[in-house]
């Protein structure tokens, strides 16, 4: 199978630390791994790098297809190969799976060298700060000093953020994407009603249940049809199922309704796929973000430091991430006289919106990317 | 404890019906009980009669209480009662609790005559149409004819608005609040999480968990997070909580936020009193809801025949039954060149506001109760 614009076949590689990680929560990693993929080439000057952040279940595979036969091709790959918008013949694309995260990045299902045993409970809660520390450590190992840009969609737009308040003298371009300066009231509590889903799962076992050789899928599966819904505008779930009946009613609790059969598939599939304790630990990542805090909430005087450029983008109908909280960052990095472009993109598909091939998205990105000197 | 404006001391009461009841479904439920309450004296010429229809986990428990020392009043204790919005001076009120519900009327846990067990899983799906039907037999049984009103809000509202359809001889007035002609995709998808949660739950066994004697209590805990989270508006959650931590961050997946504290009290308080099996079934009702279906999906044909006048009210901030949907019934109700009063009422609290006890809200139930004549 050739495709064009395709970065092609790709192949993960894995970057192993031998040096500790101090962890915002206190507690330390002594050592670790971060898998990750690269697309197109580092120029001479190594001035072309730029670094992919992923969401909630994202992960290091970007672009491409692992083999010929491959069905699924990475996450962002309408966005990354040549041509493309984030143009592959130009600039060095860096996907990495966080800290914590189940696809092949130290996490809760590694093996603890000290106990040859899965982490589980015991793998620390990790942050926002630190997985951008442990980027910037990958980074490093690269040989690059600056990148050209961060480019993240909701949880990866609050790491492309921090990026750019963590190591301002090494970014030149964020790109935060259906971000947020912090989670509100509302996101926070879906998150924990996802958490208590999980933990209160007879076969979560307090988080080791590796040792059971069992996985908490109920609550896996909740937390999914949860993050589906939310992900997703009542219209764009109106457009796509309306109140469509699988059959003729049967007045049971089997499948009645097209969106009950969509949400039992997204749910079971992802039960089979993902670690509950990453689950966990990425949803609290995304409760404590809030880089206002240390300054009294002030989110102008958080950013105070910063010195990249941005593209700001929300749409419309994202409710888990509305436009107003990207117009706060926007506001904040004006505040600081800072060069910002904004745009808000009239989308009908809710928060997903920022994963999809929207022509006049893409149009935006395409052009910003396109100005980006290497 | 003596209050002022109260209904004060009340006591449910039970009616039994020894003649069967033929359901939506199919299914027959060969007798059953409802149990009731009611405030105020019917008059003379029977006249002056208000069924309250309560929404999904409310109960005939509708104003006053049930000793000196009952700490909670009923759910809307805040409107009924002398010189209330709907003053027990001039109406005769009413509350039942409706089929299928676990506070006395014949539900899933009641005891099936044909086993002598507790109904469980045989208990049949009833659908608001049922319920309008038998509250139909109970107001016959209290010899009345024609009710002054009827009132409900939220699931409550569709029981009003499917009693102007089924017996539009009998009522006079309708009054609909955070309402909907039937849920959006969205809706129901909370739904299925919530029946998900409940029916995987491994103490659900199939629903006959009575005689293991335990309850779902995780998937009821789930579920009732997810109710309160949509029930509240984003603002009014972000008002009552914010992000503002318990203590200092501990980073752990106990509680660190105050509205995780308040989401798991609610869960812990709500999985100790009420019914799995009701809970799956009043979902499903809501599910089902939807006059227009055998009109084509025309809700002004499925409206033809309804003779009562309309009070419609919606709330600004509530995004599960968001004043749009209300627009669509006050619409329909125009094409049909029908008596209706609309009115939208700005308040932050979501969902929920139809409970509360806002003054303008209030204003507006009290002058429209005051002009119907008795």
């Amino acid at each position: 199978m050739s495709e064009i614009n395709s970065v092609g076949i790709v192949a993960p590689k894995t970057a192993h630390f031998n040096k500790s990680l101090k962890l915002k929560s206190g507690d330390v990693l002594p050592a670790f791994n971060l898998t990750y993929e690269t697309y197109g080439e580092l120029n001479a000057d190594k001035s072309n790098a730029v670094l992919i952040c992923h969401a909630l279940s994202g992960t290091h595979h970007v672009a491409g297809r692992y083999t010929l036969e491959d069905k699924h091709a990475g996450w962002w790959d309408n966005l990354i190969g040549p041509e493309k918008p984030l143009d592959t013949n130009k600039f060095f694309v860096i996907g990495v799976n966080n800290l914590g995260g189940c696809h092949g990045s130290t996490g809760p299902a590694s093996i603890d060298p000290t106990t040859n045993k899965p982490f589980g409970a015991s793998f620390p809660i990790v942050t926002v700060e630190d997985w951008v520390k442990s980027q910037a450590m990958l980074v490093d190992s690269l040989g690059i000093d600056t990148l050209a840009a961060i480019i993240g969609g909701s949880l990866g737009g609050m790491q492309a953020l921090q990026w750019s308040i963590a190591y301002p003298e090494r970014i030149k371009h964020a790109l935060v994407i259906a971000s947020s300066p912090n989670l509100t009231a509302q996101n926070m509590a879906f998150n924990e009603v996802a958490r208590q889903a999980i933990t209160t799962d007879p076969e979560f076992y307090g988080g080791d249940y590796y040792e059971h050789n069992v996985v908490p899928r109920r609550g896996l599966r909740i937390a999914r049809m949860l993050g589906h819904i939310t992900y997703l505008s009542d219209d764009a779930m109106g457009a796509k199922f309306g109140r469509k009946l699988k059959d003729i009613i049967k007045y049971s609790f089997y499948v009645e309704f097209e969106m009950e059969s969509y949400l039992r598939y997204q749910a079971d599939k992802f039960a089979g796929e993902f670690d509950a304790n990453t689950y966990l630990r990425m949803t609290r990542a995304l409760d404590y973000f809030d880089p206002a805090t240390e300054f009294d909430g002030d989110l102008s005087a958080a950013l105070n430091k910063v010195t990249a450029k941005f593209l700001v983008i929300s749409f419309t109908s994202d409710w888990r991430f509305s436009p107003d909280r990207s117009r706060e960052i926007v506001k904040a990095l004006l505040d600081n006289e800072l060069p910002v472009k904004y745009a808000e993109v009239t989308a009908a598909h809710g928060h997903d919106a920022f994963l999809m091939l929207d022509a006049h998205y893409h149009a935006i990105l395409r052009s910003y990317l396109s100005k980006i000197e290497v």
